[in-house]
């Protein structure tokens, strides 16, 4: 078919997005909607009629994911358009329901505008990306993409006892198995960028080529806990200037690498933590992200270096990888359309990369994907202050959906 | 009265300190003896009827202070040896107990050898001194120097809502105000040394000369949590790595004023502690302490210029004195008599600090005071390992006897 020019409806994708932020909105203006909470189920069945409206069909899969599919003429693998509906405790109102309302309004546009799709086009709801509640994050996608074990995450359970499995029966999303994303022509995930990049280089559109790779560890190191007043400084084995001498390796060496290398030291414990006592010990974690897996190898690298330095004030010192993960490169083609949308829409733009996870990187290994950030008001997200505007969401919207046309005119 | 060379007996103080590491013994050989515990009060009771059958008078005054007194010749002020009976949760056999022991020794060498003194003799056991229990430390002779309010002490409650003054009529000992030390010739303390010096100079008796002065300090650092994944370097303001450039300066700087200073960052909190948020804040105490009240004050210079070093990565940071204390130094005289006893002895020995606190330093301020130090193994002390060899306690035992032998010859 012929690709057309159109343009969504931005006042109505405004008011949705208000509406949705109804489905758990917090005192100040956040969203906890924690995957099967009674929020989640109100979001999934409004979702839903809002589909149905449309004269879409609404399947669920065995994992609670949704499929709501406008036909297309011709009898092919679908375009799809998702992201998740669910939110961490007090997130904000944008995260993962940004990606399913853009899906909804490129289809209401596509109604408006009386344009019947040679391709279905089908909008996902993926259960439980943020693993706030049940653990661990993109969960079903990951259940989808063969990368967890379905039996293992029905059993996964919140602090109040409940598991996932039972959640799921509870709000009454449990599908069947066969409803399962099984094949699709393209799937497309857009999403708050998450980070400050966009707004810093005032721009609107980022195309983003991979979700990075990343490497994560945990490091121990234990000293000895003497008395702060009786033990001279020479006679010492504190953990915690141990540890300091390691921060300060780290900082230089990984600092030096690359400076698209991002790293983290993030959980951090201190013992006994009591004033008066020389700590014995200190556990701390650090995680590295990057594209380019050869930079994360060199992290990785000089992280098992670490206890041979000479740095470690007679404490010993551990290393234990918690996980890694491979970088996820994007569907060039769908990147290249998703950019020449941006282009001729006159949108700013640029090619990035997601240092976080999502759906879409799952999803990428049997369907072709790609992923479309917008900019978050000073980098925020997961928590109240979360903000993307609303014309950047809307730009965003007419960029999916010129590519959704772009795909279908193929 | 003319001195005697006499010596104490080594086996018996042995078999009185094994019997007193019963009342709590630990499973791995410590002690668990809190202000009174019903295992403070068996050891409280029996060293009671150990006094009483030498012939001492026993008297509690109103903070449970006890007082045994082999009565003198003539009516002068009493020589005091003393120490605490109780210990914190899982302490060691020596920490307190020796110095009430080394007076009880004292005194049964003296009536075995039928001396009798000219100046009385008082043991004493204060209450409380390690605070594990009812906070403060040193809480009974506190009050009785007139530095702890004493209403303020009766209602400080233990973790489990008893207050102080419930717990001590519990055991039945709630004495008289009237008995309070109020005066002495002279005040002496035996304790192990909690420290590591002795030992590493293989010496035998530490001379103390003071308890050092401190400063403690909380400092607190907030930045922004951020996103790991997406938040580049140069974008982020990481609390933690603004606490790892204050350590950086605070040992730098700290560490070249003097090579007796010790200091310690003991308590650290980091938040949130999450491996995939950037730190927006830590909360770590630093304490330092020396004798000399000159380096304390360069150290707390040094505390109050640490937000103005250009090292806080974009975070805030408030430094807060938590409390601090002047030294205190103790009577040249009774330091000469002990220092001369163990050369008389031929006992190796050294001048030293104490840099921990004990009632030795609040007694000082009306009653001329000295404290010995024996060797701790390792330094270890406030834990189940706690050691000093049964020689050790035996020459500082005797080391004490020949002092008040001295003092009663003078």
């Amino acid at each position: 078919m012929q690709k057309q020019k159109v343009l969504i409806n931005g006042e109505r994708l405004k008011e949705e997005l208000e509406r949705f932020a109804k489905f758990g909105r917090t005192e100040n203006n956040g969203v906890t909607r924690l995957a099967l909470s009674e929020e989640d189920r109100r979001a999934r069945d409004y979702f839903r009629s809002c589909c149905e409206e449309l004269g879409m069909t609404v399947k669920v899969d065995d994992m609670g994911c949704m499929y709501a599919t406008l036909s297309g003429t011709e009898n092919k693998p679908p375009i799809l358009i998702g992201s998740h509906l669910d939110s961490v405790k007090k997130g904000g109102r944008f995260d993962g329901v940004l990606g399913v309302l853009a899906g909804l309004e490129v289809v209401r546009t596509l109604v408006d505008h009386n344009i019947k799709p040679n391709i279905p086009i089908s909008l996902v709801n993926f259960t439980n990306e943020e693993g706030a509640r049940f653990e661990p994050s993109m969960m079903a996608s990951g259940v989808l993409s063969g990368k967890f074990d379905k039996s293992l995450m029905l059993k996964k359970k919140d602090a109040a006892g409940i598991s996932f499995e039972e959640a799921l029966h509870a709000i009454g999303y449990a599908g069947d198995e066969e409803n399962r994303l099984r094949e699709g022509s393209a799937y497309l995930e857009m999403h708050i960028e998450q980070g400050p990049i966009l707004e810093k280089e005032a721009l609107t559109i980022g195309v983003v080529e991979c979700v990075v790779g990343m490497a994560c560890y945990e490091i121990e190191v234990t000293g000895e806990s003497d008395h702060a007043g009786t033990t001279p400084m020479n006679m010492r084995k504190d953990a915690l200037f141990a540890t300091n001498n390691l921060i300060n390796e780290i900082r230089s060496r990984l600092g030096s690498l690359d400076e698209e290398l991002v790293f983290t030291i993030g959980r951090v414990n201190v013992y006994p933590s009591i004033h008066t006592v020389i700590p014995n010990k200190v556990v701390f974690t650090l995680e590295a992200r990057h594209k380019d897996m050869e930079i994360v190898n060199k992290v990785k690298d000089i992280i098992h270096g670490l206890p041979n330095l000479g740095v470690n004030e007679g404490c010993e010192i551990k290393t234990t990888k918690l996980w890694e993960r491979d970088t996820v490169w994007f569907e060039p083609e769908i990147c290249e359309l998703l950019e020449q949308s941006a282009q001729s829409l006159g949108y700013s733009k640029k090619r990035m990369v997601s240092g976080a996870g999502h759906d879409a990187q799952f999803i990428a290994s049997y369907v072709p994907s790609a992923m479309l950030f917008v900019p978050s008001v000073k980098g925020k997200s997961h928590c109240e202050e979360e903000l993307t505007t609303w014309e950047d969401c809307e730009k965003g919207v007419n960029v999916i959906l010129d590519t959704v046309l772009a795909l279908l005119a193929k």
